[in-house]
C-alpha cells in the first residue's frame, strides 16, 4: 500500500467494494432533488444580490424594484426552461450546451460554450458552497470570524463525499432538497397572509436624480437577479440518468422545477420588498441573508429558523455537488473531441473522474481564498458564463429545429436565445469592471489551450498515420536480467527471460568480489544456460556499468530491441517499501532517449 | 525532457557530460583547504563560542579566563590530531569513526559513532553557514534583518554547487582558505605586536562568589570552545583522496593542519583578551563578530577588514561543503551494513547522491529556522555529535593496536579517547538543557531507525535465500498488447510481442462501433496472425475492460505470466507529455497485487 493509499484510506475510508458502481437510472421524484438542487438552491442568494445592487450608497430608497425585477428574471426562467424542454427531446443522449453548440453552430461556438460551462463549475461550486455557509452565519454569529475556513472544509467535505464515489443517491438529496422547497414555500405563504402585520415598507425616494440614476442600476439589479437561472440545464444535460421513457420523464421534471423555482423566488422577492427586509453588509458581525431575515420576520427566531437555515445550507451545498458530477463528463466529452488532453475522455475511469474533481476543488478554493469567501463578489463572474452558455445552446436549438423544419416551436428558442443573448451583454456590460473582465480573460486562455491541444493531436494524427510503406519488421530482442544476488524472488525472473528470447544475459555490478565469486556459483547453479555477465564499478555506481553495458549492447545491433529485467521485491507493507530499491525508476530515466530499450519490472511478493 | 529536469536545467544549468565525473586525487597544498576548510575555520566562532558563556550575566568578570580555557582546547587538538594520525596509517581505505568504532569496538558502537557524524553533518551545515551570514552582517549591518533568508540562501547555494557535481575543484577551496589562514595569521602577529597600544584589558572581578560561580561556568566554556575541534577527522575520512603515498600525504597535512589550527585558535584568543573584545548579542542591531571585532581593534575599518570578513564568510559556507560531500558517503556505508535503505548504498550513483544533498539541505535549514538563526544556539548541539564520535573512534583506535600490538602508539588513542569521553560528558552535562537533549533524542530516533531497517533486511535475506527444493519452472507467456488504433508508432510493439510469445493477443477497448470497426479492418492487414479482442466499455472506461480481461486471462491459466504492452508515444517536448495518456501508469496501480502480471511500456519517438 502506498503512502498516497494510505492518505486515502485515512480520509476517504475504504474504497467501494464494486469496480463497476456507476449511475443508476433515477424516478422523477429522486431525479428533481438531484438535478434540481441546484436551480432551487439559487433562490437562496438570486434576491439577495438583487436587492445588495439597489442598495446603492446605502440608501434603501430603490428596493422597491426589487418585485419588478423578480418578474422579469421569472418570465425569463419560463423561457429558457421551455428551451432546454425542446433540447431534452432533441438530446436524448444529453445535450450540454457544448453538445448543442458543437452540433449546430459548429465547432468554435462549441469550445466557447464548453469553456464558459467550465468556468461556471468552479464558480457554482465557490458561490455554492459560500452561500451555505453564510446561512450557517446567520444561524451562528460565531462562524463568521472562521469564515474562509469554514468554506474550504465545506469544499473538502463535498470533494471527499465525490470522491467516495456516492455522488447520486437519491436519499441524500431528496431530503434537504425537498425540506428546503417545502420550508420556503410554508414561509411565503405565511408571509404573504402576514405582511400587513410586519414592519411596513420603506419609503420611496421620488425625485428627478434617483430616476435617471435608476437606469443603469435596474440593470445591473437585474444582471445580479438573473443567477437565479443557474442551474436550470442541469437536467437537460443528464436526461440519461433518467426512468425510461427519458426524454418525457426528464421533461416533466423540468417544468415542474421550473414552475417551483419561480414561485419561490417571486414570492421570496415579494416578501422581502414588502416586510422592509434590508440586505447586510457580509462582512458585518451579526450578518444575515435576506432569506434569514425574512424567515425572522414571518416567524421569528425559533426552530422554523434554524431548520430553514439548515436546509438551505444543505440545498446549497448540495448545489456544488452537482458541479462536481458534471465537470468530470464534460471534460471527458471535450477530451474526446481532442480540446482537452484525451487522458481525460476515459470518465468511467475512477482515476481519471477523482483527478477532476481535484481539480475542481482546489480552483474553487483558489477563487474562495481570492474573494475572501464573498459570495455576492463571486457572483457576477459566476452569471456571465452561465448565460453565454444559455445562448449559445438556445441560438444551437434555434439551428437544430431550422434544420429539422420544427418551425413551430423554433420561436421558443429564437426568443430564448435572443432575450439570454441580451442579458449576457447587460452582465458583461454591468459587472466587467466589478471582476468580469476575469471571466473573460479566463476564457481567452481557456479557448487557446483548446486550439493548442486540438493541433497537437491533429499533427500526431498526421505524423501516425500508417503509410503503404510501414510493414512489420521482425525484430530480434536481448534480455538483460540484473543479478543482484541468486535469491528465491529472482527465480520466476529467470524463467521469464527465459521464455522470451534465446539471447538472455545476466548482468551482475561487482562491488565485493568475495561476494561476487559465490554469486557467480549460484547463479550456474540454477541458470547455467545463460551467462552472467559481470560489470565492474569502481566508483559503487549500481547504474553506471549497467547503463554502459547497454550502450554496447545498442551497438552490437542497433535494430535488436534491448529488454532490461529489474527484479523488484513487493513487500507487505508499503513503509518497507521504502528499504526496496527499484533500480528501474531511474534506469528509465538515464535510458529515456534510447529508442530499442525497454525496461521492465518483475515483482516478487514477500510474505 | 520532464518538468524535474527543465527546473534543474534553469537552476543548475546544463549537466556535466562526462558520466563518470569522479573524485581526483589531490596534492598536499590542495588538500589541505579541502579538507582543513571545515577544522581552520572553526577559529571563525570558537574563541567567540568560549567568551559568550564567559559573559555571565553581562558581566566581563570573567573574560579573562578566556586565553586559558584556549591553551586546553589547543592540548586537546594535538592529541586528537595525533590519535587520527595513527588511524590514517591503520586505515589508509578511509578511517572515519563509523567504520573504525564498527571495526574494533563492535557494530552498536559504530552505529552510535554513525548516528553521531550523520547528526553532526546536518549541524556543521547550518553552524557554519549561520556563522559564514554573521561575518557578512559584521560587513554589511543592513543584512541582519534578512539574516535567516540569506541563510538559507546560503544553503541553497551550496547544495545547488555540489549538485552540479564540482564539489572539489582545488583552485575554489584554496584560494578563500590560504587567504584566511594567512589574514589571522597576519592579523594575530600585528596584534601581538600592537596590543599595549589598544584598549586595555577588562578589570577583574576577585571576589569568592564569582570563583564558586567560576567553576561550572569554566567547563561550560570550556565545553562550547570545544568545536574549535571540528572538522578534524574529515583527512582520516579521505585519505583516498590524496596522491601517492596516501597514508603519508595524509598524515602530513594533518599534522601542518593542527598546528596552523592551534596557533590561529591561541592567537585569536589571546588578542581577543588583551584588546578587551566584549561578544556582542546577535540580535543587536550592529552586530560584529568576535573575529571582526579584534581585526577593527588592529587594523581599523578598512580593506583588511573587508577582506577578513569575506574571507571568512567563504571559509565558512566552504566547510558546509565538506558536510554535503561526506554526507553521502557515510549514508553509503551504513547502507552497505544494512542500517539505511540499500538504494543509498551505490553512492557512486548521481541521483543517490544528489538525494542525500537535498536531505543534508532540507534538514539544515529546518534548523536554521527552529533556532531563527543563532549560531551559539546551534552550537551546543553541535559539540555533543563531534565529541561522541571522536571519543568512538579513539577507543577503536585503542583497541585496534592493542590487537596488533603497537604497544608504544596506543597511549595516544588511550589518552585522546579519555580526554574527549571527559569532554563529552562535560559538554552533554554542561549543554544538555540549552538543546543538548535534542541530540540525545535524534541519536536515539536515528539508531531505532537503524535496528528496525537491519531487522527487515536480515528478514528479507532469510526469507529469501535459495533452498535445495527452488527450481526453475519453465513458463508461458502470454502478450496482451493494448491498441487504440493502428498507427506507426505501433508497429514496433507489433514485432515485439510476436518476437516474445505464441500467444500473443490485441486488445482494443470500444467506445465508438465504427471507429471499432476501422480498427478492426487496419488490423487485419497488418497483424493477421494476432487475434485483436474488443472489449466493450459501456460505462467509457479505459481500465475496466482491460483488467477485467487480464482477470479472464489468470483464469485461464493461472501459472503463466501476462505480458501487458502499452504503446506510449514519447513527444519532443516535455508539456506535450501531458497530452499523452500512458495507461501503464493507472494499469500498473490497479493491478499491483496480481502476481503474474507484468505491465510494460513499448515508446515511439514522435519527430
Amino acid at each position: 500500500m502506498s503512502v498516497l493509499t494510505l492518505a486515502k484510506r485515512i480520509f476517504l475510508g475504504k474504497p467501494i467494494a464494486t469496480k463497476h458502481a456507476h449511475h443508476q437510472r433515477l424516478s422523477k421524484i429522486f431525479a428533481l432533488p438531484v438535478f434540481a438542487s441546484d436551480a432551487l438552491s439559487s433562490v437562496a442568494y438570486a434576491t439577495e444580490a438583487t436587492m445588495g445592487v439597489l442598495m446603492v450608497g446605502g440608501s434603501t430608497g430603490y428596493l422597491h424594484l426589487t418585485f419588478p425585477i423578480s418578474i422579469a428574471i421569472s418570465a425569463l426562467i419560463i423561457i429558457v426552461a421551455s428551451s432546454y424542454y425542446q433540447t431534452i427531446h432533441a438530446y436524448p443522449q444529453g445535450g450540454g450546451s457544448y453538445i448543442v453548440a458543437s452540433d449546430n453552430l459548429g465547432s468554435v461556438w462549441g469550445r466557447v460554450a464548453g469553456a464558459s460551462i467550465l468556468i461556471d463549475y468552479v464558480l457554482t461550486v465557490s458561490v455554492s458552497v459560500t452561500a451555505g455557509v453564510l446561512a450557517l452565519v446567520s444561524l451562528w454569529p460565531g462562524l463568521h470570524q472562521y469564515i474562509i475556513l469554514v468554506n474550504v472544509l465545506c469544499v473538502a467535505l463535498v470533494a471527499m463525499v465525490n470522491l467516495r464515489g456516492t455522488k447520486e443517491s437519491g436519499m441524500a438529496f431528496a431530503i434537504p432538497t425537498y425540506s428546503f422547497v417545502a420550508l420556503v414555500l410554508i414561509m411565503i405563504a405565511v408571509g404573504l397572509f402576514k405582511q400587513h402585520q410586519i414592519t411596513p415598507p420603506w419609503t420611496h425616494l421620488d425625485n428627478e436624480d434617483a430616476r435617471l440614476l435608476g437606469t443603469f442600476l435596474l440593470l445591473r439589479a437585474f444582471a445580479s437577479g438573473c443567477t437565479a437561472l443557474t442551474g436550470i440545464e442541469a437536467i437537460a444535460d443528464g436526461v440519461q440518468a433518467f426512468k425510461k421513457p427519458e426524454s418525457r420523464n426528464a421533461s416533466i421534471t423540468l417544468s415542474v422545477m421550473a414552475v417551483i423555482l419561480a414561485v419561490m423566488f417571486l414570492g421570496s422577492s415579494w416578501i422581502a420588498q414588502h416586510t422592509g427586509v434590508i440586505p447586510m453588509d457580509q462582512d458585518r458581525h451579526g450578518y444575515q441573508t435576506v432569506l434569514a431575515q425574512i424567515c425572522l420576520r414571518v416567524f421569528g427566531q425559533g426552530w422554523y429558523f434554524l431548520l430553514l437555515q439548515i436546509a438551505t445550507a444543505l440545498i446549497l451545498i448540495l448545489a456544488a455537488n452537482t458541479a462536481f458530477a458534471d465537470f468530470p463528463r464534460l471534460c471527458s466529452f471535450m477530451a474526446r473531441d481532442g480540446y482537452l488532453p484525451r487522458q481525460l475522455g476515459s470518465v468511467g475511469d475512477r482515476l481519471v473522474f477523482q483527478n477532476g474533481i481535484m481539480v475542481l476543488a482546489i480552483l474553487a478554493c483558489v477563487l474562495i481564498f481570492g474573494f475572501k469567501g464573498h459570495t455576492d463578489a463571486l457572483i457576477p463572474l459566476y452569471a456571465i458564463g452561465v448565460f453565454t452558455a444559455f445562448t449559445l445552446s438556445q441560438f444551437g436549438m434555434v439551428v437544430h429545429q431550422l434544420k429539422r423544419k420544427h418551425y413551430a416551436i423554433m420561436p421558443v428558442s429564437l426568443v430564448g436565445g435572443c432575450v439570454t443573448a441580451l442579458v449576457t451583454g447587460v452582465i458583461v456590460l454591468t459587472k466587467f469592471q466589478e471582476g468580469g473582465w476575469i471571466v473573460l480573460v479566463a476564457l481567452a486562455i481557456l479557448l487557446t489551450i483548446f486550439w493548442g491541444i486540438r493541433r497537437h493531436y491533429d499533427y500526431l494524427a498526421k505524423e501516425l498515420s500508417v503509410t503503404p510503406e510501414d510493414t512489420l519488421k521482425p525484430i530480434r530482442t536481448t534480455v538483460l536480467l540484473l543479478v543482484p544476488r541468486v535469491h528465491r524472488g529472482i527465480l520466476q525472473a529467470i524463467s521469464y527471460a527465459k521464455s522470451m528470447t534465446n539471447d538472455a544475459r545476466a548482468l551482475h555490478v561487482m562491488w565485493d568480489p568475495a561476494f561476487t565469486k559465490q554469486v557467480k556459483s549460484d547463479w550456474n547453479k540454477f541458470a547455467p544456460d545463460i551467462p552472467l555477465v559481470i560489470l565492474e564499478s569502481p566508483y559503487r555506481s549500481l547504474l553506471e556499468p549497467v547503463e554502459d553495458y547497454i550502450d554496447q549492447a545498442i551497438a552490437e545491433d542497433p535494430s535488436a530491441m534491448i529488454t532490461v529485467i529489474v527484479p523488484v521485491a513487493v513487500p507487505k507493507h508499503w513503509w518497507q517499501g521504502l528499504l526496496h530499491n527499484n533500480a528501474a525508476i531511474p534506469l528509465k530515466r538515464a535510458l529515456k532517449s534510447r529508442k530499442n530499450v525497454i525496461i521492465t519490472n518483475v515483482r516478487y511478493f514477500l510474505k
